[in-house]
């Protein structure tokens, strides 16, 4: 969208610039920088950007934009997947990048505050410091901001939860800039609703997050990884099924197609079966771990596992989940110059193996190259389906494929993205996976943003306000 | 509250009889029956009671009385401790435990779908037979709706979590009479708003939840509990925070002060040492069980635990475990005759010593017999004041106590209910404990019942409808 001619001179500009000064641009670079995501979606770049340092500036920016009805998007690391930060009707984009301290760390409580603009890598290398880590990893350096507005989660999800299960409570500036704070640091409350978990995968549509307080866990005595291949997708899932039955803690269980594989394979120089293939991570101590190694290995060979490779030290376990960690990139490498429409979709585990397979299948035939990756002990897989960007036939035949997915999800009682979130790109799917509760949701909005400034024309549509 | 003369010869009495015939009543040991929890109140009756068989029947149920703004107060086993179930504004009490049924029951995604009416233990019964269980355990054999309600949790919540971490979806008959279902199986989802957490612990106040579908955890390979006396409060919480933070999974840490332990001793003729105590439980497999009880009496001796009594077979830990569970029972016969309020505070594990040191010394400085009950790993107590129930000076000075052992807890970052929720009894708390956060819960609940007929009086103080 291009800057609308009047913004410069709109009484918000010259507001927000006089307070603001250096902190508040309309600059063109800098404007397209924050209209822009990892989505494949085009640049949709606001009308202007602002740095808040903390909650009462961010308050301040909301006043000022509630008093104008200017659209306010909320802006993390812009790593997001599905255009949650496109400026599609246009307005102020607010960068949280510049409040990013860490404003407590309480080892005994294993918790800490933050602002919402603290990465996780840098959170870990601080908390870290002390024998802590906070484990959401969705694989980008995200904002922790950002990531409880996606509702993010990742490799480690199955052990330790998402963001939903790690946030305590959280800092929040409302569409008409009243500051909330949604709990405190104890760990359960029975008192009054449940405002964390309504604000956290709500991206930015009832709200802008500015602090919040996560839950930490001790770094464990030891961490194991291991990478076995499988002779199908179907042995590798019911390898983690019943792992999970067992009641092994497992931290990590990632399956990488055979698609997968070779492109690890070919780009990073390695030399991997290039079979369907799991990656696991085990944490504990050291005699638990071995016993987890043990029963992992003997239900994997029940399966046809081949053998396991092992990594302890932590380099030979970077090495061993280079792997995954280059996987998109690796995946991209198959076809140069390619763009990918990265799916997300996660369903109950009995299911999995049947959704990747008639994915597999309908991927296949329809030409495109398409690894499949997933977070097997949560349901939830990925493909990147690779295209050519300016190709108008191969981007639908991508996106009727992610909708062929999504209804394949749906259909298999799972939903249509289990940790990327709606944003502009899945806002269609709400309708069938939510029915009846979309109006509930839609309700909400209402209530709580009644003039729609709030990240507008993301996950929910509503009526144009009055 | 009496029962207003005109309700028998009311449209919605009429509407009612006639639609649900023996399954709607109006007499008086009935009504009297759903007018009561488990707090210290005295009884609302509601003016009739409806027993409704599915989430169809509860939609007309709510449909009939939204069409008469009667209001209605959803019941499950009356086992709530803050006046939950009173019928503060009149209106129909919807009683769900004819709502009984387990849906459906899949053991490889380890989950289940049951109506609102079914109990913890059957349900237990149920899912035991293909070896996995439900964890929460709030001591009753409350309803899991009830329990999705009040956000209930209890002794394992430490190592499995609360209502909030274990309900994957609900459906729920919203206050104009529609049936939202918040989600379907996946285990994660992105989807939209958080409607299924919004619900938990909403205590009925917007909809009523009719079906759940709940995680559940295989029955571990070895369970272990233990018995360790210490010499102070201080050192059985500092021994807690310590195997938390080595990352020792315990499944159960309960703590019992001096008072309590001297209870159960007088009660079941035990002999236990008349200190703080803790209740430990280990679940595992057998090593992983043997290293935890290793770790637990290490780290317990460095605090100067006395000796640990074990219990592995059923029988031994049912027998153990009896000194908690009757915990309650026996703390009521310290003195012959009395009522027992039952406080429920929450704060971070750090400052969970000084807050019960502190409420030790109130407690004793009152007169009153009040012994302190802890579910240490999330620095969440109760203490049982026992009172003479015709004694209004002792009433109120057991509430004046209650009242400073919550400004304690919020002081040192708490809440004001860890586990037992509102109700009537601490609605007064939360504009303390939430300030600008209430507003925001009050906007929702405007918003998703507006006529103000869903339990109304509880949680959330509202102007009265127009």
């Amino acid at each position: 969208m291009a800057q609308s001619p009047s913004f410069e001179e709109s009484a918000v500009c010259a507001a927000l610039r006089e307070r603001f000064g250096e902190r508040f641009s309309t600059n063109a670079a800098i404007r397209d920088h924050h209209g822009r995501d990892e989505s494949p979606f085009p640049a949709v770049p606001p009308e202007a950007v602002v740095f808040p340092e903390s909650t009462e500036e961010t308050a301040e920016v909301v006043r000022l934009c509630a008093a104008h009805r200017t659209p306010i998007v909320p802006f993390g690391t812009g790593t997001s997947l599905e255009g949650h930060v496109h400026a599609v009707r246009g307005g102020v984009c607010l960068d949280t990048s510049e409040m990013n301290r860490i404003l407590s760390l309480n080892a005994e409580d294993q918790d800490c505050t933050v602002q919402a603009g603290v990465t996780r890598k840098r959170l870990n290398e601080r908390v870290g410091q002390v024998g802590l880590f906070f484990p959401v990893d969705p694989g980008a350096d995200a904002s922790l901001g950002g990531m409880a507005s996606t509702r993010a989660s990742g490799t480690n999800a199955v052990r330790y939860g998402t963001m939903r299960e790690n946030v305590l409570s959280l800092t929040c500036v409302l569409a008409d800039g009243r500051i909330v704070r949604t709990g405190r640091r104890a760990r359960k409350s029975s008192a009054g609703y449940d405002l964390t978990r309504l604000l956290i995968g709500s991206e930015g549509t009832l709200g802008v997050i500015t602090e919040l307080t996560l839950r930490l866990y001790g770094i464990p005595e030891r961490i194991a990884s291991a990478v076995c291949p499988f002779p199908s997708i179907r042995a590798a899932v019911d390898t983690v099924i019943e792992l999970i039955q067992l009641g092994i803690p497992l931290a990590r269980a990632e399956l990488m197609d055979a698609l997968s594989m070779k492109a690890v394979n070919a780009y990073s120089g390695l030399a991997y079966a290039e079979q369907p293939t799991l990656f696991f991570e085990f944490h504990g101590s050291a005699e638990g771990v071995d016993e987890q190694a043990c029963t992992a290995e003997e239900i994997a060979r029940l399966h046809e596992g081949g053998d396991f490779q092992w990594a302890t030290k932590t380099e030979e376990r970077n090495r061993l989940w280079e792997a995954r960690h280059t996987a998109f990139l690796a995946c991209l490498a198959l076809r140069p110059g390619a763009k990918a429409i990265t799916t997300d979709v996660c369903v109950p585990i009995s299911r999995l193996t049947e959704v990747i397979e008639e994915t597999r299948i309908d991927l296949e035939d329809s030409g495109l190259i398409a690894p499949i990756l997933g977070h097997v002990g949560d349901g939830n897989f990925h493909s990147a389906i690779l295209l050519d960007p300016d190709s108008e036939e191969e981007r639908e035949k991508a996106h009727a494929l992610n909708h062929r997915m999504v209804r394949r999800a749906l259909a298999a009682e799972g939903t249509c993205t289990g940790e990327h979130g709606v944003g502009t790109g899945k806002m269609d799917f709400l309708e069938e996976e939510h029915g009846e509760a979309l109006a509930m949701m839609r309700a909400i909005k209402q209530a709580l943003d009644p003039m729609n400034i709030m990240n507008p024309g993301k996950m929910i549509r509503l009526p144009d306000p009055p």
